[in-house]
């Protein structure tokens, strides 16, 4: 295996993972005289503000999954490898993958984040995580599962385990699950399980600190609190989980809840590149980055969007949030700055310019703060995702795009419901996989 | 476990299998005076006949498979159950399930096929099917997987390996699958993999016999031979695999052709009923049926569709093709006949009306046989769609549904060629599965 990728007089910048910062980067970088290299272990990008609705239903992966090779079509320089970086080589402008090694003249991470089980191996073999879209249809699988199978035990104690479900971290992705699965619950259940009867369902939502949102404000966080009690989800606070044991979640306070569905989405870690000295990895397993998002003690190393840590900006000395606003202005920004470092220009320090944030909660109420101004609603929200969605897709595939959800969303899908898998050839692509990381050749680090 | 049915005074028909013929009897039997259990391992239907054009990447899995509990929303008396049956008790009207036994006053058997292998089990082990929508996109990601390999690898036996694509069994599925590809070889290749020479890539289409289409007329045969050709695929007739060692397909004459995509749709075995008596049971493990659809030597006990063979209709002495029409129209004189044993009427023979059959080579042409017409061509392959999509789907949702997978059809989608798999929650209810049959309690037989 190689990277297979002709060499010619321009230099070559590697982009480590396609998400909001990687693809940004790349698409910026388009006819600025790099040749681009992007590397993501799926061929697609993932839209990930909506994947907890792929999660409950709502909306198909397909909906919200983009092949890079699509988006990339007709564009010249530019060079989409489906792989893993493994090892980085600063020293020789090297890295070295799952498909052999590559030279670069300029590489920036941008691999983004991993669930974060805080060192609890147990936790995360039986868990279930939500933050990508291979996981939601995993998650989406696993509760449809569970209702049918609540339907026809005749163990009452299996029966409200596998009606309880139990989602632990009470950030974002958890607030708008929970809102998703309420919704199922109010809407789809009493119609598609009429035998069953839907208040025997219950949704917790569990988080260690005193209030939801804790990236937003105050207001914000009891708003998001109220709607979900309204929805009938049990939200409890100042709880922290620390095991699952025989089918019941087991708090810190002795506590238990009986369940099934175990879902985690309680934190997150930055991924990991082997050989990164660690003098350069900060909080969170964050890459440290200046205010060039350039990595400590390197030139043509940078890094973007969650991966990474930046406290050089004056509002924010703790780091940015993690968000993909930040990740999108970082690669706009880094963008800029890689061609001015060929122009022998002067660079611009990366400033995050808080363009405001949201949570949903259900299909009708959001959260959102952009400044001082507090919103909610549906049209809010719709802008929200244009926002996002636009510096991705281009003019072109927005509208067919926002229509075919938009669709769905309003008409909760036709046929979506269902527990479906692709079968046996992914064993056989695993095997043939390995085998061919077997014949990788020499470790660039001997 | 157990099926946790109210018993009413209705008598209960159990419908084991939910492809055309049983969810035919199923509808059918709607206000009919019976309670109706739908037994599927599978929460939804599959619209088998294309199948194929999600392997290709042409359509999404969601546009051709329809949740059970969609499809009987606010219909009473009707259960559906998520299980596979494991055995037959007849003289106790009984069945053992994968979560508990069921009593039925009459059981029908419309479970279908699955792959046969002709008992070769490495064969069975390495070969990718596709005989339903999980297969089918399981060879969809391997496809897709082997493509962006096939860029990569420094290795030109390997990247010959990748580009070669074997395709065993020159049925409709296969000619279809054969045609689907080569429309992907030229219309999508050149665009999303601007780097490689597509004329690389070879699609095999191995018949053991000396034509393809075999249950179609020779003329039907010769025209899917020439266009499968036009189209660049290389058909080899009269040649029989017999293994599959070291990534190449293996020949009894002593042939081999190299490939890491080996595609068995060579043939189908029906599904086997644990306790079944083997006296019932005919060619290609077909249960074997009276006029009436009746299993010999049983009373209440039917079997429809693929599974069953039938010798008694004077057309077809040797038994019905295994297609869909039959499973429809057998399913309809069935669901009459119980009607009319539970009326105390006489009860219709079955006979197969043969409504034509088809097979698509692409997306332009086709080829179609109604009696003595022969006819191609795009409308007639619609038009064919249509009258299979009518008795599933209800007027209601097939125009929504014929648009969704029309526009994709036409566009070739927007964003289809996604290498997805539903994550880690698999393993778990595996797990959770395993656990659960462990519980079942005694067995039945002893």
């Amino acid at each position: 295996m190689s990277f297979n990728i002709p060499k010619n007089n321009k230099k070559r910048v590697i982009v480590v993972g396609g998400g909001f910062g990687g693809l940004n980067v790349a698409n910026e970088l388009e006819n600025s005289g790099f040749q681009v290299v992007l590397i993501d272990k799926n061929n697609y990008h993932q839209f990930l503000p909506l994947i907890y609705q792929v999660a409950s239903a709502g909306i198909e992966p397909s909906s919200i999954s983009f092949p890079f090779r699509k988006i990339a079509q007709k564009r010249k320089d530019f060079f989409f490898r489906l792989c893993e970086v493994r090892t980085i080589v600063p020293e020789r402008n090297l890295i070295q993958t799952s498909i052999g090694k590559a030279q670069y003249d300029y590489i920036v991470f941008a691999a983004g984040t991993i669930s974060n089980y805080f060192g609890n191996q147990h936790i995360e073999n039986v868990a279930i995580p939500m933050k990508n879209v291979s996981e939601a249809m995993g998650l989406r699988n696993a509760l449809l599962s569970n209702l049918e199978r609540a339907v026809t035990t005749a163990d009452e104690e299996e029966k409200r385990e596998l009606l309880n479900i139990v989602i632990v971290g009470g950030g974002a992705t958890g607030v708008e699950i929970a809102g998703a699965i309420s919704e199922m619950k109010r809407f789809i259940l009493p119609k598609d399980y009429p035998e069953m009867d839907s208040s025997h369902l219950h949704i917790y939502l569990i988080e260690a600190a005193d209030r939801l949102l804790s990236g937003m404000s105050k207001e914000s966080s009891a708003a998001s609190l109220k709607f979900l009690r309204e929805m009938g989800v049990k939200v409890l606070l100042n709880e922290k989980v620390i095991g699952y044991e025989d089918h019941q979640v087991l708090f810190d306070n002795g506590g238990k809840i009986p369940t099934r569905s175990f879902i985690w989405v309680s934190g997150v870690t930055a991924v990991k590149i082997g050989n990164m000295p660690s003098s350069a990895i900060g909080r969170g397993n964050r890459i440290q980055v200046d205010e060039y998002n350039r990595v400590k003690g390197f030139d043509n190393v940078f890094s973007i969007g969650d991966q990474c840590i930046q406290t050089t900006d004056p509002n924010y000395p703790n780091g940015h949030p993690q968000v993909a606003q930040v990740a999108i202005q970082q690669a706009k920004t880094l963008a800029k700055n890689l061609k001015n470092i060929e122009a022998n220009k002067s660079l611009t320090p990366f400033r995050y310019k808080d363009l405001g944030s949201m949570a949903t909660v259900g299909r009708n109420r959001a959260v959102a703060e952009i400044g001082k101004i507090r919103m909610n609603g549906w049209f809010a929200w719709l802008m929200w995702l244009v926002v996002h969605l636009r510096p991705i897709l281009g003019i072109r595939n927005k509208l067919v795009i926002l229509f075919d959800w938009i669709w769905n969303y309003i008409t909760y899908g036709y046929s979506l419901r269902l527990i479906i898998y692709a079968s046996k050839a992914k064993e056989i692509q695993e095997r043939d996989i390995r085998e061919a990381n077997t014949h990788l050749g020499e470790d660039i680090l001997k």
